[in-house]
């Protein structure tokens, strides 16, 4: 993308209302911008980060069997009134009549609507397990919206729910997301730590929070220093072997790990000294086993082995690829910009030209640019009239993992200029070299 | 994909509310279901549909150089009281208060809020053109919703959003999204004719509807035999040619095509008969050019070349794809189903194992299912215990374009049976004669 084409707004000043660094610097990098309270539109340079968090998100989901659909927006209060939720979510849920005044609602989780659908198509048991997920936009209500995308009233959410006969089957599609989650984190360039949480509203009887550590996050957490060194699973690992994913679940699931709400401060003491880390932490993804809540009162029922109908047990897992973008931006960045993960950086390479209109500049920046994009790297090349210091400061604000840097002086030597985002010096090399090194 | 790992709930017979025929297979084909008046789930295969054709969609407007975004389903009516729209929209806009009594609105369009993005954004003509687009559920809180997604409430809308210093540069505008229309709807397999049209309550002075032909369509429509020739100009198009736009354009509209809106009788007499083309038609696709109608009222200025401020012209541009899917099926169908396009049919290939559970069937069936995957092409596998009249039913139902069975019969003589369901008699050939033919 040539950067004077795109719609990269730049604010040079930091926004008083953004009291968070993630909000502050998405704002500054023209990723976002407010609409109304707790509501934005995503710039282009967010939304590529945005999908490429989805994509990751949904491979992860398809890979674990979980298959993708996709629900409206707006719900039926009816269905509320079935689980018996519309009168006790409270002021969260975005109430609306319609022309015909109906009573409808913004949805702000899906439990209902999911449990209709799968109460409509499926009969037997020999059609389980099932998880059917979608990416959709929500809405919370918030009293006072603020944090930018990390807290937003319009919210971008993964939320998947599975389907099996009894409680058995319900732990091993727990698990299956459970390791999933372990794999989409590792994927996004996050450390994500599993701990055990109050199950909230969605109700239940087994949680876990998977809490990103950021220096900046919204709430202390506490672990066992073990947790740093685990590595998430393979991409083969095999989501049929229920014995195989209880051993990673039970791996990450054996040390002390809670966040401040379920803190037990004895059990936390018990462990050596040295291995206690306390952190502070941003949740990114929330998973929910509640047997058959939903199922009962919404008669969700199939017909098992023994040919008696038998409600299903349920389980309910969320991501919100909105917060996550946020959660990344807690979690890399200094004084000067952003430093994305370079899975869901808006581009992999920004390229720079010192002098646009040098024909040899010119020349040599659209050669890298011809030929990185062709090898399926994205590249924001600013081919912009800006000032050079103007141009670094926008490619250290926006983040791109790496700074490819092209000027007349180091050209004439043969040579142009390579720098990761993430730290090292900057190193100067001929463009096939450079080109060597993006594409690994 | 795995038929028995699916979610495919099929209905046998034909819903009772569903009064055309798009409606009635998207219900009966698994792809939809309904979850409130003009208000639909997308099951899986409806999904895939979906996003195929946001997909083209998507390619096609960044080929010609719109660039995404996304904004958000809620807006502050505040912003469509500064163009004045608030009070005029009247009952399709779905209003709303949040718990601190501000006025909301389901966006319905997006030319406000787009305009309020620009104009924070951008100050100088040296920044234009820019088109900036995106793909977000809109509602229309219709009074009588009906017709599926065809006439849904609650519907997904591309639309983009061009800005210019000048009218002449806003025509090139327009005529850069009248071309990017003409490639996708032939890449989606739909035969579309741009018809001149009302502006209706987007305003403005210029405008095509792009309207394609189907024996079931909602409406009467009238045009030259010519459209029926026509294709549309190939990828390698110049977006940046105005004169070659132009030509374009110029061809696509120098022939009499009318909505019975617009129709003249006395124009349309004028063909030779032998030429006139009377048929039903479906729109699929809007354009408007509208200049500053919105600019003015909201101050969307840039600065001339001349030092001095100006209101930019606009336009905008609107391909529903959850109406797109609907067409596609009353263009494509017969009385056992779908047929779907080659390009967003939710599965490339329907592959039928007639026998589950015998060893060399089910072999076949996994090498051919293994070797077409790995080639990149959607397959649905049915390894589902059905009786092989169901089987062939649900392929013609849900209406994929190839349908490959293995049976014990064939096999024993090294054949399988391949088959278009867009025609075309089942053939009789050896599994590596049926790859070459699907691989092409």
């Amino acid at each position: 993308m040539r950067l004077s084409r795109y719609f990269l707004p730049i604010l040079r000043d930091a926004p008083k209302e953004a009291e968070i660094v993630s909000h502050r610097l998405m704002l500054r990098a023209g990723m976002i911008r407010q609409e109304a309270a707790g509501i934005y539109a995503w710039l282009p340079l967010g939304l590529r980060v945005l999908n490429k968090i989805s994509d990751i998100i949904r491979e992860e989901q398809n890979r674990a069997g979980a298959i993708e659909l996709l629900m409206p927006t707006l719900q039926l209060a009816d269905l509320w009134r079935e689980s018996g939720r519309y009168d006790a979510y409270g002021e969260e849920m975005l109430r609306i009549k319609d022309r015909n005044e109906r009573d409808l609602l913004y949805g702000p989780t899906n439990e209902e609507m999911i449990t209709e659908i799968f109460r409509a198509g499926v009969r037997s048991y020999k059609d389980l397990p099932k998880n059917l997920y979608h990416i959709q936009w929500k809405f919370r209500d918030e009293r006072r919206p603020r944090f930018g995308v990390m807290r937003s009233r319009e919210f971008l959410m993964k939320d998947a729910y599975s389907f099996d006969l009894d409680a058995e089957g319900a732990k091993t599609a727990y698990n299956r997301m459970f390791v999933a989650y372990l794999r989409t984190f590792e994927r996004l360039g996050l450390k994500a730590i599993p701990m055990a949480a109050d199950t909230g509203p969605i109700g239940g009887d087994l949680s876990h929070e998977f809490i990103i550590l950021a220096k900046t996050g919204e709430s202390q957490v506490f672990c066992h220093k073990d947790f740093l060194g685990f590595e998430a699973p393979d991409a083969d690992v095999d989501f049929d072997d229920a014995a195989g994913l209880q051993a990673v679940v039970d791996k990450w699931t054996a040390s002390y790990a809670a966040t401040e709400e379920m803190h037990d401060e004895a059990a936390f003491g018990a462990i050596p000294a040295e291995a206690q880390v306390t952190a502070r932490g941003i949740e990114v993804g929330h998973i929910f086993y509640f047997g058959t809540k939903y199922s009962v009162p919404m008669k969700a029922l199939v017909t098992g082995p023994d040919g008696k109908e038998t409600p299903v047990h349920m389980g309910s897992y969320g991501i919100g690829p909105s917060r996550v973008a946020a959660a990344a931006i807690e979690a890399g960045h200094d004084d000067a910009g952003i430093i994305w993960p370079d899975a869901i950086a808006p581009f992999r390479v920004g390229l720079i030209n010192l002098k646009p209109g040098d024909a040899g500049v010119d020349a040599a920046c659209e050669d890298l640019y011809a030929k990185l994009t062709a090898s399926g790297v994205d590249v924001l090349y600013d081919d912009t009239d800006d000032r050079p210091g103007s141009k670094f400061a926008t490619a250290d604000l926006i983040g791109l993992p790496w700074r490819l840097v092209v000027g007349p002086k180091g050209l004439a030597a043969g040579q142009v200029e390579l720098k990761r985002r993430a730290g090292g010096a900057a190193e100067t090399l001929s463009p096939e070299a450079a080109l060597t090194a993006i594409l690994g």
